[in-house]
């Protein structure tokens, strides 16, 4: 692998510099880019010319640097949960014709939930999650039941470490989330009012691939109110409606904390 | 830039080894996709050993290699088509609800049309456009309102060279091409019955941003059959909506060819 001086490869290098771009930074100067992944300007220049060339980086109307349409081609074509939102989004538009505000579609990435489908509506209720976005899994209905459902190792490290509370709603207590994750696997549903925004009650269920393996959590974001319980059954159909069709029954309960 | 004894970049050959990924090869193992990228299998390995390390890949569980999710949540929550996404669901979805089947949202990328999202009911019609997936321009409904509204260097390229018929009801001829943009930049509507499979129609209408620049087509397929044509206002209604929030107005018509 070639090496900079640094013994850094130039991989890294242009890991570093995708690192960088986040929703809330899609747009940015050669400068500031060089700046903020830590390379010589000669360097990330010369990188995001080569990327430019490929497509894989481009340049906007104010020169600034962006992700490149090619890029997003190259992963979304091929993308490990392609198969998951193509056999999701048929359940997801019926239940979301169905309660309106958002429905969404989260997996399980580096123990926190990364949202990797979500429909909306112009009037609904507000909501952090965004596609490709993160959220912590115990703050969250699709973070916990993928908590609930994931390994040992990876419950406890996230019970160990400090929980931050996104309104004063959420759960930051381990021993209730202890009871809370139980809670769900038995009920195979989260029911998490107020957790991530005092005004909303998030209600997610598991989705599952074949031997019980759950691979996804199918969550809607609805006012909080009394009657968002109502919702319930609806979301449970969306989810084994997704689930039969990856070939899945419901989830494996082996791994209790 | 890091060079190998050829002469290629370094980042060359990593823009290769995604190349070979795609909507109907998502896993391949190590020497098949050493073989396709046309790499040394020790180079191929180091360089997949590298970019697993950073999440950019993955094995399976069958140890073939695949797109990492980290590459996927990279480019899609930057993706330069996320406004455009956004913008667009509230408005597909109702469209959805409304007409049932497929409804698409697709950019013109190297002078083909890419779709970059999809809704669909689990007994539509049949449907060649996947997200991630590209169709020619003159065959599409969404490719006719993109290439009406592309440069007349796009137009040219793409009606001088052999067009393909996807059905024996695709256009292929310059001519009546030439005025069917013409018409389409008219009518602002695409109408083609059974252009990419003979069963279904798509109807495309224009997405525009500030200006009236034509950025994306939006567009359903239906089943083929003449009371699709009472679908064009809902369709149009949607492409309306988003351009809207898009900031945009009429399409600018100042391009004919």
């Amino acid at each position: 692998m070639a090496r900079s001086t640094s013994g850094e490869s130039l991989l890294s290098r242009v890991v570093r510099i995708y690192e960088v771009f986040g929703p809330d930074l899609r747009a940015i100067t050669l400068s500031e880019l060089a700046r903020r992944s830590d390379l010589p300007l000669a360097t990330a220049s010369r990188l995001v010319n080569e990327l430019i060339e490929y497509g894989w980086l481009r340049r906007d109307s104010k020169r600034r640097i962006c992700v490149g349409v090619r890029m997003w081609e190259l992963t979304s074509r091929a993308a490990p949960t392609l198969g998951l939102q193509e056999a999701a989004m048929p359940f997801m538009v019926d239940l979301h014709a169905a309660v309106g505000h958002h429905v969404q579609l989260g997996v399980l990435q580096d123990s926190e939930v990364l949202y990797i489908g979500r429909l909306s509506a112009p009037r609904a209720v507000h909501n952090r999650a965004r596609v490709g976005a993160r959220l912590p899994l115990h703050a969250t209905s699709g973070g916990l039941v993928l908590l609930a459902h994931s390994s040992v190792a990876c419950q406890e490290m996230v019970l160990a470490r400090p929980l931050v509370a996104l309104t004063r709603l959420t759960v930051t207590d381990p021993a209730v989330l202890r009871s809370t994750l139980s809670e769900i696997r038995q009920t195979e549903v989260a029911y998490c009012p107020g957790y991530v925004d005092e005004c909303a009650t998030g209600i997610a269920v598991p989705v599952c691939a074949a031997g019980g393996r759950v691979v996804a959590a199918l969550s809607i974001l609805v006012p909080h109110e009394p009657a968002a319980r109502s919702l319930i059954p609806a979301v449970r159909a969306a989810g084994r409606g997704i689930s039969r069709i990856l070939g899945g029954d419901s989830p494996r309960v082996g791994r209790i904390v």
